[in-house]
């Protein structure tokens, strides 16, 4: 067997979950399960089969590390002083397992993403598991577009690698727009780029020397201090000097040792705003879903989330309504890509407690 | 001068205005000015000119004798135990004053009516109580049609009437649909039934006998206790017995001696519905209307009515979003006259404490 360390990345805002995701509980902490379960809870249950409860290992924002270690006791928390976006958090992750355990596989794992399928994607992070562990390669979990989605990255697939089930990576794409979505869709060697990455500690960590040289001497900055009284200290003076720059931007766009293993659609859902979280639940014979106080009439495909008032929706189509409590959303199901833009709205007014 | 008693009808529920418009508190509390005053406050300010303040009455639901005594101190009030419609409310009126002051003009005026001119309507009601002094008339206040409404009734006026300011009237017209209320917009002889009328409390009693002897009957057998320590009573057995019909369709169709005086359009709104009630308010560059903690982006021709909490709206047209505090309306501004449906729906589901 392989050892493995599984990294959960949970230090996302979730800006277009406004208003139930706000900076000080975001949207790795909501729940699209009937249960209750929590997104980042899901996630770690999830990877069970791939590691030990002690080789759980989640970073987040320090404003999170009491709601981390609420929803998912048993991990390893790493507590960023600030959030410097994905490479800076993966290169921390991959110096901690360095110093500790230079050899394992890391899986790495955003905490607020959905999958419905949770065999395939096992059977995809385990052939994943392999590669990274037989090469030096920076591995990347690809889905099979299941339809032209213009709010995921494509990666286009090379060669095969030594007939294995994983491909070199040719091209990653940025999130494209609708008629290049469609293009992809139809070609086979196009895949979704699930934020699902696999690889040993010393790979990644060259490819952030090589890429982002300055990025990596402060990593490594920090990593004389790990394990040390300093640790603490160090994170708090060094971390927040790191360049914010995501680990397929700053890096794997970059590196000429990508791989991708391939995965059948799993119902793979990076529950990016409020019409992917709908996804998840049964609507009525109008397609209307509705949780809480809610009543609709003569609306159809309207997403209507109360709290502690009733809700009433008269002669509305595809409306969104979500109720937080202290704020309440309103804006058309084609709209919700840019809540964010509240968020940033509120932002420039000074409204802080809205944030 | 003309001895004239104002009687303010102020019994209607405004389903329309759900949900800040509930049983218990109904449109005519509601205020549309900037300084706060009610609806039922302007419309007893306004008719000052024509009555003294001991000339006031108000007929109400005995649910709000307190309310309406709150907002208009001075007002004699007439309680009904339960609501029966305008013929009931104003042949009780009727009634008190063939009893106190038989020879008196009544001017009816509804209590929820909005008047951006209010000159236009005084001089209209003067020529109307003179009429109505001289004849035995049923006099109606008819506005020249700004536009065509469907919302409204219409009168359609016969001769002109001694030279005077008043015609006889043609015939009554329903509520129209949209190519008849433009038709009647092209001929100069329709005018807006505005629901005020002038005329004897003698006229309009003998005018309820002809056509509604049995509620008449019964208004008689009130009209006997009224002074008496018995009045009470008689009104809470009597009253709920009365047939529940409307002035205009139980009488004034039927009756041959309707006059109208015709009025300028003097701002005249039935505030009928949230869509005519943004009509008194300025809007935004946008066209949005906003009262309360709100926020649009990239929306136009909104209305927003916060309470305690930020509503953020986003790339919406034409919406209307009324929170109330414990209930919330969202629905397109074309469907305003729908919102009734709602009170309906809460009524068949039994959320009696919604309505």
């Amino acid at each position: 067997l392989i050892p493995v360390k599984v990294v959960i990345l949970a230090g996302g805002q979730g800006t277009r979950f406004w208003p139930k995701s706000r900076m000080k509980a975001p949207k790795q902490f909501l729940s699209i399960s009937p249960d209750g379960e929590s997104l980042i809870q899901a996630t770690a249950r999830r990877v069970k089969p791939l590691a030990d409860n002690q080789d759980l290992w989640i970073v987040t924002n320090c404003m999170h590390t009491e709601k981390v270690a609420e929803h998912v006791p048993y991990a390893r928390i790493i507590s960023e002083p600030v959030g410097r976006n994905t490479t800076a958090s993966i290169g921390l992750a991959a110096m901690f397992m360095r110093v500790q355990s230079p050899n394992d596989v890391m899986v790495i794992l955003p905490a607020d993403h959905a999958v419905k399928q949770e065999e395939i994607l096992l059977k995809a992070l385990n052939q994943a598991v392999k590669v990274a562990s037989e090469k030096d390669v920076l591995v990347t979990i690809g889905v099979t577009p299941a339809y032209p989605h213009t709010g995921y990255g494509y990666i286009k697939r090379g060669e095969k690698l030594n007939g294995g089930p994983a491909f070199s990576v040719s091209r990653f794409f940025e999130k494209p727009n609708f008629e290049r979505a469609q293009e992809y869709c139809k070609n086979e060697r196009f895949y979704w780029n699930s934020g699902m990455f696999v690889w040993r500690p010393e790979v990644i960590l060259t490819a952030i020397k090589n890429n982002l040289p300055r990025l990596y001497e402060g990593l490594e900055k920090i990593a004389k201090f790990i394990g040390t009284s300093d640790e603490a200290r160090a994170l708090n003076e060094i971390f927040p000097e790191l360049e914010s720059i995501s680990i397929d931007f700053g890096v794997l766009e970059h590196a000429r040792n990508c791989a991708v293993v391939p995965a059948e659609p799993f119902g793979w859902n990076d529950v990016g705003s409020w019409d992917a979280w709908a996804e998840h639940f049964a609507s009525d014979a109008e397609g209307n879903l509705s949780r809480g106080d809610v009543m609709t009439i003569d609306s159809q495909g309207c997403i209507v989330y109360g709290h502690d008032r009733l809700i009433a929706v008269l002669g509305a189509q595809d409306l969104v309504v979500i109720d937080s409590g202290d704020a309440m959303l309103v804006c058309p199901r084609n709209r919700v890509q840019d809540v964010k833009n509240i968020v940033e709205e509120l932002k420039r007014r000074g409204r802080t407690e809205m944030v």
